[in-house]
């Protein structure tokens, strides 16, 4: 079986495990106090172009972003998110685990807009008695999308406008942030980001990594105390050299989007391939993830030899999947499918 | 200015105020032991005619619905409501803030139905891994609703069917119960409550009370060890037996009910008269709320003499206004609104 | 029987229940927006000549005590309170409910001291890596304690200067803060306290009202968005009036005071009586709470006609109990106890 | 510079690195669902000799007890543990921001006892009053403790007893398990973990992992929806492989205990020349971690070569050091170590 239905099938591009045996000997500190995480946050640092940001590096998604979220709010704070965003849908409850409420906005393919976040932030604010309602406080947006959409850069700078209006901070979830940035439907390159958001992450879990996303804090209100939440939440490792290790490898030499930059080449390879045999797409993609219409017959019969994510049910005959490329899929692999289509 | 904007304008209903006038000097013990409570919850049980009911009497509607629905329920289970439902948006986040989410479901006129559930609890319950989403373990309905519409008995019946199909809790917030029960819309009488439902609660603030309400706990698994919630999030009143006069008077011959009919009348009397003058209502309520389209001209000029609260605007033109009646509203203030119409 | 057990056994001053007869019918706005909310707040403006705190009246001790000491923390920071401390022992861990830490400091007779706190605080500051460890930002001290005892303006100050230099929070539980501004042993009046600390609160349910507590909020970081937490936390009474009409008519003609000066004299004629008849006392109280060792076989004796709150065992021979006045101990009461002593 | 400051220094035990790139290239599941996961737990299993348990392999420590005993408590529930326990120290109150109180008694060398922990949980069961109070639900030990000392098997027991008749679950943090089973100083095995507790966690990251904890779960109420648990604390790694194949390693021929008995060994050896060389020791420690008593001349002279944990400070002369020996301490610098005494 060939498996395409997540980018995180295998374990980590050869360099980072080259690396990882390299230093294993060598005395380090625990706690990312290492020399590796250092030398890590300065690479981002210069790759960002942006001295005045802090950086931490943490396990995992789920994790960075319940830390990160809760560490920015009060208890009666509420977030502002897409309804299909991953915070909403896709992790168990963790922001409300912490105590804070999620308020809804319908996306469109994956995305919302400032139109929609001021018209929801006003209904907040009622004149009389504003405290009967959470206080919307912070604004959560993918990028890219879980649709494998993106962002332009006036959509953000739009967004973040409506933020600073209403004195909330706008967090970019970065999970597949290379795929995302290697795409050809955003204008937005890597040092722009801590100009248009508050405090967003660089996903490595999904991008190359072992496991590991570097969260990048632009905000100075945000950095205070930041590794008494980390250690609090249980992602503080003491082994940080293992996170310090792999962001240090994916930021030399531009690994981090070669790596991206390929699997979306694939991406499009297979893009192409599946409209040109006629398939419909369910998102216009041009990330790692493809969002293909099938029928239940074709999936059936592809999955004899092919593993997809079934997306979503569209009715008893056809349904949606989702096909990933990563830093490990070969152009064998793609060939191969693209044969089968 | 005659007030009709909400059912808690007022004190209490006199023969409480009298009750606590010829108590005041008698020494009990504290913490809801005293004999007032004890007398209360007897005389609630009878009037359930049920024995096999956990009764606590808490001070407001937020405290009840967030320590009820909060002892209910592991960090990883939900809630499941209306959009429009009083936790969802008049709460503060409450819920949330104790470590639950809440699912919501689109109303109708504030309702919700047991299909609606069905469907949404079984696209949480995906086959590989359902751990990545909440558990919806317990559905919050109101009766009546905060649009005024009330459940049919059997409505509510195949709501709770689905809620055991699903090993869910079913709740009911009854901040409004003595008015639901006496409109001519429900079928539902007191004593069906345990029947068809987990826990619920019996309104005492917007019902003729200074505050307080009676949460009723029917199903065993929910009532262990609950004093501690109550003590823990500062519910445990030193002088609990404000709380047990007040329904102990409440109870005590059928005040609770003549009350609430007699408020609903005067409601339906308004009601019948903006209808004669040619008003539209938003809801067709049958309790003590009535929601009224007005144009903002004919609003302007009524408030002179009168306090409506701004339910909804509809456009630049025109608007909803909620009007109450409650156990202080008289036939004089209700009459001369209707010479003003 | 005659019951000493504690200062919450009988209703409310009657003024109080006067003053609520009397507004009854007055329709007012809800959730302490009424006039007599207004009212009492400035009249302990004016009893506290200051006119630059917020001041917010709640329903109970405890409720108090977990909404301002969680506004006031992020979940990583933690309250040092003495051992004894009444959020340590007697609320069912609210504060750790809501996220923060207990750091706890041996009581001498229910107190701490700034040498205490000034050494705890430098524990949890290591140099390298503070954030495994709580840090410490608010000093939780009640007065008077729950031993009866009381601390000296200098004792308090000494206490606040270690947390200004520590940037910590000095909140003051004032539960019975009346009985302790009336006793012999202390030096503080009433208008000393918004310069001693930064907030504090008003102690009504055990000095004569039904319920209700005025938290007095000084330092203005502590301010912002307080409504929102009272919301949340089921807190914001929809009938606010009946907390506002008690503390206006105890803050008028001084009647808080009274009620608290009269019952701090019954205090001390029982604990001379007491003395005289060779009791020994457990602590050397001046308010209204007196503790006497006593041999089980007096104890026994006693009870036939008297209810005293067994404290703690001493042995198998002894124990002390606590004894309390309040407004509505009556001369009688306290002469025929002693008679019988 | 020699490090033995901690056992975390260096990266991983050579075999599990082979492992990680022999499989590197292997498509798995996600999520812990992989091969490599499922025959680690096999093995655990069989080590233990114990197919009734449930485990979970999870990233760290902190992140092992925050889970594992929140997700057995209500909120109104406590932990008791010894003052020096882990939890109530070093993980910056992660019980307490979940909701739970940590109940602390005072150790003995790190441990606690059977007496002890009944004492503390009658005074937890007032009769007439308990909701007072936290309800004390489980007890927290250390296997081997912090002070480097062991529990014999009885000892264990007798606490087990005492959580059984008063319904608590009995939980052992085993960061550093393998080094404590193989000290002379207790007669616990292995498969003797899952009749003497409710759950324990085999350490991972200190005894030879890169990182990494075992969760074993026996007592079956604890079982339950326990994946919903570690996916909202964001601790279900995408590539849960990587603990897998850890733990199958460590789990391979006796790797773990051959590691820790390695450790042991030579932690024996230098503390028998400490011994030798006329030093105290603060504790008498028979597994890897040593606390030497020295007098802070010696400790900056052994410092110019050498690095150890500053454990505490005795008075302005003296000062105990912790020394730690792991899977990667060599034999030569041990005996650098010696020699310099």
């Amino acid at each position: 079986m060939i498996r395409f239905d997540c980018d995180y099938l295998e374990g980590a591009h050869p360099k980072i495990l080259k690396r990882l045996v390299e230093t294993n000997y060598i005395q380090q500190a625990g706690y990312s106090k290492d020399d590796y995480t250092k030398s890590a946050i300065e690479k981002i640092k210069k790759s960002l172009n942006n001295d005045n940001v802090d950086i931490h590096i943490l396990a995992g998604g789920t994790q960075t972003n319940m830390i990160a979220i809760s560490s920015a709010l009060r208890s009666y704070q509420g977030v502002i998110c897409a309804d299909t965003g991953h915070i909403n849908v896709h992790e168990t409850g963790a922001i409300e685990s912490l105590g804070n409420k999620i308020i809804t906005i319908e996306n469109e393919f994956g995305k919302i807009n400032a139109n929609q976040i001021e018209k929801i932030v006003k209904e907040h604010y009622q004149e009389d008695a504003p405290e009967h309602m959470v206080m919307p406080k912070l604004v959560f947006i993918t990028l890219p999308t879980e649709c494998g959409t993106n962002y332009t850069k006036c959509e953000i700078e739009e967004i973040y406008n409506v933020c600073k209006k209403y004195d909330m901070y706008l967090y970019i979830d970065g999970a597949r942030l290379g795929y995302g940035l290697c795409a050809k439907d955003t204008d937005i390159v890597f040092e722009d980001l801590p100009n248009i958001c508050d405090f967003f992450y660089i996903g490595g879990t999904k991008c190359g990594a072992m496991f590991g996303e570097a969260l990048v804090i632009v905000n100075d209100k945000l950095k205070k105390d930041f590794r008494y939440y980390i250690k609090q939440k249980g992602a503080l490792l003491a082994k940080g050299r293992l996170l310090g290790i792999q962001f240090d490898t994916l930021f030399t030499n531009d690994l981090y989007f070669c790596i991206c930059r390929q699997a979306v080449e694939l991406s499009l390879k297979l893009k192409n391939a599946f409209i040109e045999k006629g398939y419909k797409l369910a998102y216009n993609s041009f990330t790692n993830q493809q969002f293909i219409i099938m029928s239940k017959e074709r999936y059936n019969k592809l999955s004899d030899k092919f593993v997809f994510f079934k997306w979503k049910n569209i009715d008893d005959e056809s349904l949606i999947v989702r096909i990933c490329t990563s830093w490990a899929t070969t152009q064998e692999n793609v060939d191969e499918l693209i044969c089968n289509l």
